[in-house]
């Protein structure tokens, strides 16, 4: 493979540009004409799918169902609630024409659907029988973004799924805010082996509009943190505004409490930079399009029927076990060039079988993660595929852990705080007072916030990292995404 | 049920009230705040979801990967093929600011991604290697509609795939064209059973930018005809404006030939218009979200376990079975306001069991469509009903082929033509000399344009009913949707 195919800068020297290599040259996304968007290719979509039918699929076990809303929403609606405009407004599109004609009203290209879809829940709930209303939407948002554009984690559009869901009373809306947080939890943790810390965000990060915010916070190999997904008890501040009440089996009417949570295609951007090496990407087994890629290899590249076949009839079997398998069998490319571009797109196992191997009935496999080498019977390939791609998942997840671990730290003093950013970044576990005072000093000063509140504070924590007055709170900061 | 919630109007006497009256009491769609726009409920959008996850896999089949281009399209690469921007702009919504800030240059919500997404394609595409080319999109584009809202067939926003090729050749792009219009076409006769006319679009009604456009045409109840679904070969318009070139295995540049395609939930339109009947929706059973519904029928509205149990058990077999089966054992409603709301719905089956069946072993079906009832042995139920359906399935079809059979005519003289739209309406068969004057005046003068051009043409047919001159080409005309 060329220079100019392959990465090439090494991920512990330039992470940015690395990144950014691994984006395009593993043909996940691809600038948009558009500034400040992006094309998200097959290869990424790909991978965008597998996330989304797992979670589609636990989303309705739990018993949600998908509806979609209007892209578009009138200013007077977005306004309703006041706190929830002033957050969103700084970056909201507006669209002020139509064809020749300037609208009477402007029109906000959605930024998340909370207003839109409580001004139809308005109309839907009317007694408690038709509670909880339990939604999701899949569909892309917008909020413009000046910064340079980061596929996958700063871009002024992106494809995610929001939950807006109804409830007869709090207790009801917080245990759904703690369900999906919790699925979420899981998913990342076991679909894209990244460990993260879950807890709430503060008053001052919590979402717009929100009761209070649920959170899960990953740790990047910069030492930066990255919001991975939250999920939002509303409380009745929607419904009072937005006038959704029920008649109770009481006879009386209420407001319902209010739930909405989400994650998106920046999921893709945390599995790059967690797992990716010098080489690129680096994909969990469980969410990669293509788990095993099959490549014949032809003695002085001349193509044999005998050993085509068998490739294909090994992939079949593969696929048929369950696997997703591809036979890469192109005899515009020479094997060397596929290996190192199917390791450049992450592929976590490749089966390599040549001339002899068909004497033998073997196929060697190759891991992507360790570069190892297993020469195996081929009556044992798919069996033995399986139980390599679940070592892979978990060494993934091991090796995600051991970081998170090494870039976790415990500062007493103020100054500790300042000395483990400026060298190795990452959590930080301090103590807070709880004024918002503090926090905003440590965020102006230093660049890290408050990214997570754990639900179970740390007693032998007992100072504010900032003013030294009691710590009522054990927080997690960090530099962010 | 009471009048209020139950369709008010007869099918045959009010077509476009029944019509709104279904989409809303079946909680298939809503309007939304923003006008012009709709909300898919949960209801349609489980439709919707069969529709995708059927074509996707058809789709998929042929080689084709989906890929997903950003909402927003720069003027400047909008206006790049000229005619294609000047039948977009009338209807396109103009963002013109972002935040506080007016923009440099007005973005154009997607009306059809054709130029997003070829600007994209020329940096992909090199050389003969690269090609075929085979994305497609599930979005939605906007499009401002002027006219009042019809849920599923006018609105200003709506879903749909769209799918873009590139190909090395003229014949590869013809080829591509027709596999997709054959595929909607098996789609929608198979899965909606509803019967289409095939064929081309004349010069003026063709896609703007397109070499030719395919399309499907069906029959709606009230004698007015509904585009389905259309398939393009774009030729080199599009590769010639955006430099969309490919290095051949002859060492020469050449443009390449593309094609685009789409189907919207205008299907979900056609479904309830040809289907329904006084009672609501009728939905094909291969299309259903829910092809049997359950309801266990307590003596005096009493639960009774032993009852409420095994029509769980019997849904569940149902179920095991491969059929989307519900069981409805909610206490606050009867069984009666049950039949009413789930025959509304479109349910195509119904399974009652009652205190006397559970003694006998049986079950009783009731058909949607003809109102029979059934009863059956409790251990032939998932048998029965898969049969059922699949007749149920038939039977509608058989029923809109009748229709389209009865709401096609042929025209050999103008007054006959007249004659024919002001009563039946309906597609009617005429000569035509291929002259754009004739075409223009006929649907200046009676609302009538010509549907499709069928791939072959009627021989007998040997004068343009217009204007007398020789019929170079039978076309199917009809006031349309």
């Amino acid at each position: 493979m060329s220079k100019e195919i392959g990465i090439t800068v090494k991920k512990a020297e330039d992470f940015s540009e690395w990144y950014n290599q691994v984006v395009l040259k593993a043909e996940l996304a691809d600038y948009a004409s558009a500034k400040g968007f992006m094309v998200l290719r097959p290869y990424g979509y790909q991978i965008w799918e597998i996330i989304q039918s797992v979670l589609d699929c636990e989303f309705k076990k739990l018993g949600h169902r998908n509806a979609y809303f209007p892209a578009l929403i009138p200013e007077s609606i977005l306004k309703r609630e006041a706190e929830h405009f002033k957050g969103f407004v700084p970056e909201v599109f507006w669209v002020t024409e139509a064809g020749d004609n300037r609208l009477g009203e402007r029109l906000a290209v959605r930024p998340t659907s909370e207003t839109i879809a409580y001004s139809s829940y308005s109309k839907w709930i009317r007694s408690w029988r038709d509670l909880p209303l339990l939604l999701n939407f899949w569909n892309s948002v917008m909020r413009a973004e000046i910064k340079s554009t980061k596929p996958f984690l700063r871009t002024s559009e992106f494809l995610w799924q929001e939950g807006h869901t109804a409830h007869a009373t709090k207790e009801e809306a917080d245990e759904e805010t703690m369900k999906i947080l919790n699925l979420y939890k899981w998913f990342i943790e076991e679909y894209l082996a990244i460990p993260v810390l879950a807890g709430c965000k503060t008053e001052r990060e919590k979402f717009v509009g929100a009761l209070y915010t649920t959170t899960l916070e990953a740790i990047m190999p910069d030492g930066k943190a990255l919001q991975m997904g939250t999920s939002h008890n509303l409380g009745q501040n929607f419904s009072k505004v937005f006038e959704i009440k029920y008649l109770g089996q009481d006879k009386q009417e209420h407001y319902v409490w209010q739930t909405s949570w989400g994650v998106s295609w920046r999921l893709i951007g945390a599995v790059i930079m967690v797992h990716g090496d010098d080489k690129g990407l680096i994909l969990p087994p469980k969410i990669a399009p293509i788990q095993v890629v099959v490549i014949p290899i032809f003695y002085k590249d001349k193509p044999n029927e005998k050993l085509a076949s068998k490739a294909k009839e090994i992939t079949t079997t593969l696929q048929q076990n369950g696997i997703r398998a591809f036979c890469d069998d192109r005899e515009e490319y020479t094997p060397g060039w596929k290996f190192n571009d199917w390791e450049l797109k992450g592929v976590p196992l490749r089966l390599e079988i040549g001339p002899r191997d068909l004497e033998k009935h073997t196929v060697t496999f190759a891991l992507r993660d360790t570069g190892k080498r297993v020469e195996v019977d081929e009556s044992s390939a798919a069996e033995r595929a399986k139980a390599l791609l679940e070592e892979l998942q978990k060494r993934l997840k091991a090796r995600a852990e051991s970081m998170l671990k090494e870039l976790s730290s415990t500062a007493d003093s103020y100054d500790e705080f300042k000395r483990i950013l400026s060298t190795k970044g990452g959590f930080i576990k301090a103590g807070w007072c709880g004024d918002q005072a503090c926090e905003a000093s440590i965020k102006e000063d230093t660049g890290a916030d408050i990214r997570v509140v754990p639900f179970e504070g740390d007693p032998s924590i007992q100072r504010c990292v900032y003013c030294g007055k009691e710590a009522k709170i054990t927080a997690y900061f960090a530099r962010a995404y």
